[in-house]
């Protein structure tokens, strides 16, 4: 590897190349060791929590967190696992479903606008923006001349945010058919779980490879310098939470954060 | 104690009784020992945990938790040790400073009914709507003639969530003007912790025994039957986290809730 190159470069897509999400594999592991790479994860989780602590106590900067990924990929557990330890305060999670009647009356980005993060908070949208250019478009939801604009205004509306101290990070979960099919089938199997399969889940998965390639078009017209696309291959589980600390805390860091100093003396503070 | 009874009865509040905040000790532990009652706290989270995730499956229920407090009694440290574990998906917690120009412009309960938690969901309010006659009515931000029509208010606006599906439960951190002066002492001294510390909340401590009056009025007028208050002795953070999961945990027990079962036989269901 180059100086200052990370094992997940490789993973973030460039903006405008072609994207063959076939010829990504779902189960790799970066030739990690599982045991090390969890026990490496537990502490960049730990930073994650002291770094967030950090930017709230700064008050300078947000960070959005995209997740996007077929049915069944992992999502959830990427909330629970990576960022579960996070504190409360600072920490949101928005979970866009179809829209509203609202919500439809309004532009696509005005609910997303309306949840983005406050100063020194941790957004995480479960499902996004992204959904008016994948489901949208694969089912014909507007026409295509009004869909295929959104990327750009996407594009804008991300720089928007980055100028204004809210940074992005976009993550794709990676996974095969197949495993989507083992995952649905322990949901079924479950009477806990039952409530979570939805038969009409069946429908998206019947139109795979559209959204395979609705997915490849987004990746590379949405993938910049300030709002980058992360494939990540998400059938191994701690290689994916792996992946998603590290891209944090890296992106974390590099805002170069600072307690802020009291404008006042502490020394002088008398307290009866 | 009767059958039925529970340790944190005591400490429940009763609709129009006397309330005498100087005779109820800020340091009680309830005469229970650390060790147990610390371990018996940890599987009572866990079960907050469980209990959350099945109101969310059954989507009919919302628990609204009110924490109050003077400065530094730990409101942030109950939102972080109780319900840390908590899916960040189920659990909201929203904060309520001095009310902004667009807030000053609307009723004082507009901002707070429109955080309110959604189906399956648990939101936190640090600071709540109480604060409308608690700093309101101390510092006389508004008229006695407006604040005094406010307990009844509450007491309609939390009967109707209760109505429609909401529980509360609210939560008063007991402390001593001591206590607080020990942690204010502490923030002073950590250069991590002095951006906490704002030299206008010596102000408020200066007002410690109105600030007192105030609460037990609240506390003695808007204790009800659907919406009680706890006085929860603080100055223990292990006896205090086990008295408002012990109260969560019964509260959620409660509501009898079930796991959906599915509208299709999940037997019937084919996936290619």
């Amino acid at each position: 590897m180059a100086p200052n190159m990370s094992f997940y470069d490789r993973f973030r897509i460039r903006h405008g190349s072609a994207v063959d999400l076939s010829a990504i594999p779902t189960d790799d592991d970066g030739n990690l060791d599982q045991k090390a790479t969890q026990e490496a994860t537990t502490k960049l989780i730990e930073r994650i929590v002291e770094l967030q602590e950090l930017m709230y106590a700064e008050g300078k900067h947000s960070l959005l967190i995209v997740l996007q990924a077929m049915d069944a990929a992992g999502k959830d557990s990427v909330i629970r696992n990576v960022f579960g330890p996070v504190n409360a305060q600072g920490l949101n999670i928005a979970s866009f479903k179809a829209p509203s009647a609202i919500e439809l009356a309004h532009d696509y980005l005005w609910r997303i606008h309306s949840v983005a993060p406050r100063k020194g908070t941790i957004t995480i949208f479960n499902r996004s923006h992204y959904e008016d250019v994948l489901v949208v478009r694969v089912k014909s939801l507007v026409p295509e001349h009004r869909w295929s604009k959104r990327y750009e205004h996407i594009n804008q509306f991300e720089q928007l945010l980055e100028d204004e101290g809210t940074h992005i990070v976009k993550f794709y979960l990676h996974i095969s058919p197949e495993y989507q099919k083992r995952q649905f089938m322990q949901r079924l199997e479950d009477p806990k779980k039952q409530w979570k399969f939805n038969p009409k889940d069946l429908d998206d998965r019947a139109l795979w490879p559209e959204f395979q390639r609705a997915y490849e078009a987004a990746l590379s017209k949405c993938s910049t310098d300030y709002s980058p696309w992360y494939v990540v291959p998400a059938e191994k589980k701690w290689f994916r939470n792996h992946l998603i600390a590290s891209v944090i805390v890296d992106l974390l860091e590099s805002l170069d954060m600072r307690y802020p100093k009291p404008d006042f003396d502490p020394s002088s503070i008398h307290i009866d």
